[in-house]
């Protein structure tokens, strides 16, 4: 998937998003929370009619950028404190209102509040976060499973505007703790949106496999419809992470989609599959190209240096892309040194195809029973 | 003709342009000059190549962008010294050495060295400058006539690199006034490019008719391919412009095409075909744009206020662009808001298809013999 984070996969067009054959998107909860509003994209329709994008999208509950950007306030039983890094603004994220909110963008795929811990950190700290990761998903799965009931008000297919509900217990507690002036409305019931989105649980557990066991058995219980693995690709050794993403996967139901989130370069995808990973998400296609670096069959290229100034040949001739069909290294690395927009453009065009063009390929080789083969050749590769 | 300063319209890729039925692009000489620098895009095979852009290309002479950048040195009689914007360096540019780097550039249109003045100008300094400008224009028209000729010590069709020539006795002094380090190797010849660039000579003279008519008959003794109209839209009241417009048009030659350079509005473009114009250039379409201002069927539209940050509707709905056929107002409001290179890249992409739809119809109302009803029609509009 590649990486929409405010709604837009950056500099790319969703016609030419749908011209590289990408077949899902994930965007960013948080920030579409922050800007422009989930109100604002419920009211226009969701996600799919706001970006003009009919294929699937995926959203993350907005955790992780919570607990990255360095904006957290405080992580309580009830949820998350945060500060908005854009004007400063105190916000409160809970599991059900990470879900609300998803359910207004009107995402096809959703995910569950966690809490996304550090790496390295103590095997208290990740316990604890493994626990409340799994309450946390359960209020999730509660919250995600009365929408659209009588439970929350709904007797027809009213305006989403409409409906409303009476806050939960702890909601009501944290309203009370505060007087944030985005936090003293009780949240609304989540708005109908036939068809119902997959609601995705996430693994956490560092690095520690009996953690591991621990959050994924719980999260079993719970019966989601996919499973996604957080935590991992945080700092931690390549070796750690493929062995931890191999143990978790074995974990998991085998008929439901295996999600490891924030991974990662052309060999991971590979390498992550052989280990039982179905769904990926990563900026660095798109934002490795916005730095000149671009992805080939012969590695790595760093098109702003030197000597590609007077370089005729495409970024990758191996490439079947619309970059590689049309333009030379030599202008691509001239736009990137003058700072033209188009520069990003062309090089984040050409990584997408590489990254789409490669699980093309995975895909491939396991409906054709060769993906040991192909596995073996991208080892091989440079 | 859409403005691809360096070598790129911001924010457009070439696909996009022959999907808006753009039939030929402006390059900047002055930009491409100092970056990338025209002997790597000769090397690369010229701009056509160096772009992905199989479709004709104006290149401009690079004399506006060192008058109007406040960068310029000092207007001699051989020519003109400017410093780069980009780092201060200094450099000459004569009316053969303009010849010289277009013809590097390899565009399909060239254009002629000219002085531009600002308005309002002394009589005097515009009548200077319509003298130097005609001046320039022979030693443009001498040079570029003798490009790949016995004149030029070129015998067979060899490297571009293997062709040298004298100095003009102008060009040896000046390289002598100065020790200006890029001035200081002979201007190579230009290098034979089959089929040769037309090459436009630039009417100046400011709004005086008669400083109007010296320079346009000077420029017609020396039988152009093309005659540009320089120095209007520079600050004279609209009806001003479009008098001198009408007047020089007349002027000049059924035969050969009208180039009115830098202008204008949606509106100017249907007044100045109705005062005998062909060609234009302007930014207007592209940096609006960028700056939220869009064109529609119901007058300008600034899509960063407030007020559209909920609407559902296109741009235009009276519009066919590929933007408008997907996305709402709310959501371009939201890309630009949020400094997303998307915001900019669909404006552009509106804008542009608006431009490229005003001059489709202008020349389809002119060969049905609709014009005239066409112009009305324009000038009813909001």
């Amino acid at each position: 998937m590649p990486v929409g984070t405010a709604g837009t996969v950056k500099g790319m067009t969703q016609a030419q998003l749908e011209e590289l054959g990408v077949q899902i998107l994930l965007a960013n909860t948080y920030h579409l929370y922050l800007r422009p509003g989930h109100e604002i994209v419920r009211g226009v329709g969701g996600l799919h009619r706001f970006m003009g994008w009919p294929r699937p999208i995926l959203t993350d509950s907005g955790g992780f950028q919570v607990m990255s950007l360095k904006s957290l306030g405080r992580v309580t039983e009830d949820g998350v404190w945060f500060k908005s890094h854009l004007d400063g603004s105190a916000h409160f994220l809970s599991p059900e209102r990470a879900v609300e909110v998803q359910l207004a963008l009107g995402a096809d795929i959703i995910t569950t509040l966690d809490e996304c811990v550090e790496y390295p950190s103590s095997h208290e700290a990740i316990h604890r976060a493994v626990k409340l990761t799994g309450r946390w998903a359960g209020r999730a799965k509660r919250y995600y499973e009365g929408r659209g009931t009588g439970d929350w008000g709904l007797e027809t297919g009213g305006e989403p505007s409409a409906i409303s509900s009476q806050p939960s217990a702890s909601e009501t507690q944290a309203s009370e703790q505060s007087a944030i002036a985005n936090h003293q409305s009780p949240i609304p019931a989540p708005s109908p949106q036939p068809p119902a989105p997959a609601l995705f649980g996430i693994v956490q557990g560092g690095v520690d496999r009996d953690l591991r066991r621990e959050s994924a058995e719980g999260l079993l219980e719970l019966d989601f419809e996919g499973y996604a693995l957080g935590g991992l690709s945080v700092g931690e050794p390549k070796a750690e992470m493929y062995e931890v993403a191999d143990y978790t996967a074995k974990l998991l139901p085998r008929d439901r989609p295996r999600y490891l989130m924030g991974v990662g370069t052309p060999e991971d995808l590979v390498e992550c599959v052989a280990r039982g990973i179905d769904m990926f998400d990563c900026v660095m296609p798109t934002r490795n190209a916005r730095n000149g670096c671009v992805f080939t069959s012969q590695g790595k290229v760093l098109i702003k240096h030197t000597k590609y100034a007077r370089d005729e040949s495409p970024l990758d001739p191996a490439c079947e892309c619309p970059v590689c069909g049309r333009y030379p290294r030599s202008y691509i690395r001239h736009l990137l040194v003058a700072g033209e927009m188009l520069g990003a453009i062309l090089t984040t065009q050409h990584n997408l195809h590489f990254y789409v063009d490669r699980m093309r390929k995975i895909r491939q080789s396991l409906l054709f029973g060769a993906f040991a083969e192909f596995h073996s050749r991208v080892r091989a590769e440079p």
